[in-house]
C-alpha cells in the first residue's frame, strides 16, 4: 500500500544506473520494469545505452519495449515502455565477461544519475551493481560504489558525507558501523566517536526518509554476551557503552550495548526501529537469515536517496535469464517510499 | 513424532540434574513434567532434594505430585508423579538469591547423573543451568559445566575428552569453534587443528547419535565474504580452507569456508546438517533469530548424551512463575531421541 501511494504521487522517476554491463543489471533492469504492475513498481528511468537492453531483452525473449526519452516523460511513458535516457557511449558487453572497456560507461551512468537527482529531474538514486576490479582495472580510485556517490554529492570545498550502509527488509533493519575489514581489525577500529556519527546519521535518516517520527535505535555488543561485564572483553563497556551515553544525551533513543544473539528474534525485533551492528556478519547474518532475497541496501547520510539490491554482478549466472530481480525490485519501491517520505517531511 | 518413539522405547529414564537451586530450574522441573503429555517429554528422573520441589510447587501453585523413586522405577511412576532422586543434601534456597552454601548439592547433582548415565541407569544427562561464579565462590576451579562434565567423563590416567557445543534446533544446527573469549582473541585463537577436531566430532557425533549417515559440514568464514581472496583477511584461507581440505581427506563431506551471510536462509540450510561457526556470535545469532525459545545445548564429544536449555539461571525472574519451560522441554525430547539413536547404532 505504501509503493502504491508513493507511485501515485511520484512526480519525477527514478534514476536506475546501469551498473556493470556484463552483470545480471540489463537483466534486472528488464525484469522490474515487467513487473510493474505486479509489484507496484514506482516510474524510473534506465541511464544507460538503449541497445544494451534491446540486446538483453531479444536475448532473453523478454518482450520490453524501450524508448529513449527525456526524463521529464519518463513518467508518463513509463506504463507503456521502459525509458531510458541514453549515455551517449555505447556500450558493447557480453553477459558473464567484465571488461574494463565499459567503466567509462559504467560512471557516466552513476554520474548521470547523481545530477539528475540534484537537479531535481529524479527523485532518488538505485543503482545496479558494480565490480569494483573492472573499474579499477581502468582506473577507478574510489574505495568503492557508495564512497564514489558521497565525492559525488560533496559540496565544492567540503569534506564528502559519510555515507552509512543500512541493510533493510520489512522486518529488521541493521547498519553495520565496520563493513569491509578484516575481522582482525574490528576492535581498533571502533571508536565511540564512529559509532556516535553513526547513530545520529541513522536516528536522523529514520525520521526524515523512513517517517519514523521517534526512531529507537538498538547497539549490538561487540564481544559474546556483549562482554559480560568485561570478562569476555572491554570493548563493550569502554567503547559502546560511552557512544550508548553520548547518543541518550543527544535526545537519541539509543539503548545497549545488548548481547548480539538476543537481538534479531521476533519479539527482540518489535522493540527497535534499527540494530547497529559492529561488524559486518553481525549485520548481514541475521538479515539475510530472515529475508534473503528482497533486502535492500540503503545508504544514509547522502543529500539524496539511494538504494540498491543486496547482490553482486553475478557474472556466473548473467545471461542465464534465472537473476532474480526480488531485490532490485525492493530498492525500487523503498526509493520510492523514502523520497516521497522525504518530500512530505520538507513540505 | 520421533519423540512420542522416543517415549515409548526408553528403557531407563532420563537424569535430570538441579542445577543453580535459586535460579529458574525447580520452576522448569515441575513445569516440564507437567507439559509431558503434550509436549511427549521423555521420563526424566531429577536429582535434587524432593523438598526444594515440593516447596517450588507450592509457592507457584503448581499441582505436582513429588515422589523418591530409585532409578530404575522412575519409568513406571513417571506418568503420575515427578520421580526425585535424593542427594542426600538438604538444599536451602531462595529464588532469586544465589547463596554459595547451596554450590555443593549443585555440584552433587551433576556428578550422580554422570554416575547414573555411566552406569547405565540413566540414559542421558540434561543439566538445569547453573551459576558459575556461585560455584567458584565455594572454590569450584573448572572453567564452566561442560568442562567439569568433560572432566568426569575422563577415563583415569587420560585427558579428559574435547567437549565441544552445538546449539540444535529443528531448523537449524550450529557449532561455534572457539566460544566464550572476547572477539579480539578469536583470530588467533583459530587453528587448522581445532577446526579438524571440532570437524571430526561433529561428524561421528551427527552420525552416531544425530542418526545421520554422511553428515554434511558447511564451515562458514571468519571475515567478511570469506575474506574476498584475501582482500578482507587471510584466515579463511590460510587457516579455514586447509581444514575443510584435512577433512575432506579423512572422508568427511565439509566444505566451505563460505560468507557467513549466505549460510543461514532456508535454502542454504537445506543443503547441510551443521555449520562450524568461528566464533559465538557467528554461531548464536543465526539460531537464536530463528529459533529464540526452543534452540537446545548439546554437548557432543563425552562419552554420553548431555543437552540442556540454551539459557542461564535468570535470576531475575526466579520465583515469578513466569518462566518458559521450552527450552528444556526440547533438551529432554532430544537427549531422548539421540540415546535412542545412539543404543540402535551400538545394537
Amino acid at each position: 500500500m505504501t509503493a502504491r501511494r508513493a507511485y501515485r504521487t511520484e512526480v519525477v522517476p527514478i534514476a536506475l544506473t546501469q551498473g556493470d554491463p556484463a552483470g545480471i543489471g540489463p537483466e534486472l533492469t528488464l525484469k522490474a520494469w515487467l513487473a510493474r504492475h505486479e509489484r507496484h513498481i514506482p516510474p524510473f528511468v534506465a541511464l544507460t545505452d538503449p541497445m544494451l537492453l534491446r540486446r538483453t531483452a531479444e536475448h532473453l525473449g523478454l518482450a520490453v519495449p524501450i524508448a529513449e526519452v527525456a526524463p521529464g516523460a519518463a513518467i508518463d511513458a513509463f506504463v507503456d515502455v521502459l525509458p531510458v535516457v541514453p549515455l551517449g557511449l555505447p556500450v558493447m558487453a557480453e553477459a558473464g565477461r567484465p571488461d574494463p572497456g565499459t567503466a567509462a560507461a559504467t560512471l557516466a551512468s552513476i554520474d548521470q544519475a547523481v545530477a539528475l537527482v540534484r537537479s531535481g529531474a529524479a527523485s532518488a538514486v538505485v543503482t545496479n551493481p558494480i565490480a569494483k576490479r573492472v573499474l579499477y582495472a581502468a582506473g577507478f580510485r574510489h574505495p568503492g560504489h557508495t564512497e564514489y556517490l558521497a565525492a559525488l554529492a560533496a559540496t565544492p570545498g567540503q569534506a564528502a558525507p559519510l555515507p552509512v550502509m543500512m541493510l533493510w527488509s520489512e522486518a529488521l533493519a541493521v547498519v553495520p558501523v565496520t563493513i569491509h575489514v578484516p575481522l582482525r581489525a574490528v576492535p581498533d577500529l571502533l571508536t565511540t566517536d564512529l559509532i556516535v556519527e553513526t547513530g545520529r546519521i541513522v536516528a536522523r535518516d529514520l525520521a526524515r526518509r523512513f517517517g519514523v517520527a521517534h526512531p529507537r535505535l538498538a547497539l549490538a555488543g561487540l564481544n559474546p554476551h556483549a562482554g559480560e561485564g568485561g570478562v569476555l572483553g572491554r570493548e563493550d563497556d569502554a567503547v559502546i557503552a560511552p557512544a550508548v551515553e553520548r547518543l541518550c544525551r543527544e535526545g537519541i533513543d539509543a539503548r545497549g550495548p545488548s548481547p548480539a544473539d538476543t537481538l534479531f528474534h521476533a519479539r527482540a525485533r518489535a522493540t527497535y526501529d534499527a540494530v547497529l551492528a559492529m561488524y559486518h556478519d553481525q549485520a548481514l547474518v541475521p538479515i539475510k537469515t530472515i529475508a534473503f532475497d528482497e533486502a535492500v541496501n540503503v545508504t544514509l547520510g547522502l543529500p539524496f536517496v539511494r538504494t540498491s539490491p543486496d547482490h553482486g554482478t553475478a557474472f556466473d549466472i548473467a545471461g542465464r535469464g534465472v537473476a532474480r530481480p526480488d531485490s532490485l525490485c525492493a530498492a525500487l519501491v523503498l526509493a520510492a517510499r523514502l523520497a516521497a517520505n522525504e518530500r512530505q517531511a520538507g513540505a
